[in-house]
């Protein structure tokens, strides 16, 4: 049992305060430490049990930056000079390649950063929706570089897999570039698609319409972050994808159903065999 | 209670299996008869309580057309001679106009047609999906022309309350183009952002991809018909899909953080109102 005398997680929101309520339930750390700059966020992370003690204060040891990633930096500065040696700092970004870029090189030496990336969470947002089991059956990607010491790689893919995550070890930019075309074009074209209905009060949108949009509904200032951190893999997925779509207006004109029958299985086989592989992995 | 002495539903898959169930289980048809070109599936929704009796061949009475569009004039032709006066036949159909225009003139004189679409239901088909609760909350749309008597969209109207649906009623041509907006853009964009990936077996999938694709796991045959019945509502809602997507590569390529910022904002302002609504209907 890989075991944390102490982690200080920085933002105790939906991933922070789900990740200190999984290392408490699988005991995987002694300590939890929430920080944040908001008292009530604090007050409900210690309520909940996702943290032992809190503070308004970047605090040193073991640290997840869990706020957002336009903090980091700053955050970075303030704990680099107190991090004890040994310690590993990670991050739980959705994008990879300048936030490792950014962050690898304010640790002080013989300190370590690893750059993580947990898939999991929603449109909802803090502690209140936080859950222990939130990772469970979660891919998380490591995006270690050559400066990585395998042996912290190794301790921090520990970690995720003992609160139920399925790790990936990818490069930052393999990482910014597959989740460019699995997440952040999804999140565009989500929002355009919601976008396309005027305010005709006539609407009425069933259970499809739900759950393709649903990801529409997260914190608009947070993916604008995302996307502007990624837009060359985002501009290149999005690319592709509107080539697709101009084919699909040319079948739909050509009233040409063998053309769209194709398109239409091409993709239901290609979903149903990475739904089955994720389920059966 | 509006009561059915006899209602015929020929497709008893997921919606008209559904529906057999919900009218059972609410009390509001005597007698339910189960039609199918399947011994297996009427077998099935028989041991389900789906239908009281079935059949191979279809029965005259009440009807309901739930099987796949394609066969509604077939089907006409046979049942249409042998409806009893008054008797009503409906359709469950995901497109209206052209449905609508076929059919009602091939319902003899002292016999009426009500088209219908109950948004409920998921990718997943077939007798063993079927619920009696499908239509709780689901909306549910008819679309009479002037030749439909108002009682008898009436009866029709409260027997689709009665198994749980929010009633609205639209033109064949409003109900396509809103349609065309909320679901066959919405299934045409999702298929083509699936086909976004090629076959990296590196490829993770999250909670906001299968959430946004889950549509594209649909039959495709049923909805290449869908697509190509209503290929210039279709096309025009593509169409601005398309203008969406231009204007925020733009956007994405500048840098313009609140441009983006803005449509993500509007987007989520839109889906979390009309979520709302529904909700609170």
């Amino acid at each position: 049992m890989i075991s944390w005398n102490r982690v200080t997680i920085i933002g105790v929101g939906l991933i922070g305060g789900s990740l200190g309520l999984a290392l408490k339930a699988e005991g995987l750390a002694r300590r939890v430490v929430g920080v944040g700059h908001r008292q009530v966020s604090l007050d409900q992370a210690l309520a909940r049990g996702a943290a032992d003690e809190a503070t308004l204060d970047p605090a040193a040891g073991a640290g997840v930056l869990a706020t957002s990633p336009a903090l980091f930096r700053g955050v970075m500065e303030r704990i680099g000079p107190a991090l004890a040696p040994g310690a590993i700092v990670i991050d739980v970004g959705s994008t990879k390649a300048g936030i490792v870029a950014a962050l690898e090189p304010m640790v002080p030496e013989g300190r370590v950063f690893v750059g993580c990336h947990p898939i999991a969470g929603s449109e909802q947002r803090g502690i209140e929706h936080a859950r222990a089991d939130l990772f469970q059956g979660a891919s998380c990607i490591l995006t270690p570089t050559e400066r990585t010491p395998p042996a912290a790689l190794d301790r921090v893919g520990q970690t995720w897999r003992g609160v139920g995550a399925r790790v990936r070890v990818l490069s930052p930019q393999e990482h910014d570039r597959l989740l460019a075309e699995v997440s952040h074009l999804v999140h565009l074209a989500s929002a355009s698609l919601v976008n396309v209905l005027d305010d005709n009060p006539q609407t009425v949108v069933g259970p499809g319409w739900i759950d393709t949009t649903r990801v529409a509904s997260g914190d608009p200032a947070l993916w604008r972050d995302i996307l502007l951190s990624n837009a060359t893999e985002v501009a290149a997925a999005l690319g592709q994808y509107q080539r697709n779509l101009d084919a699909f207006r040319k079948a739909l004109l050509d009233g040409d159903g063998g053309r769209i029958e194709g398109v239409l299985t091409e993709a239901k086989t290609r979903r149903d065999r990475l739904i089955e592989s994720k389920e059966s992995r």
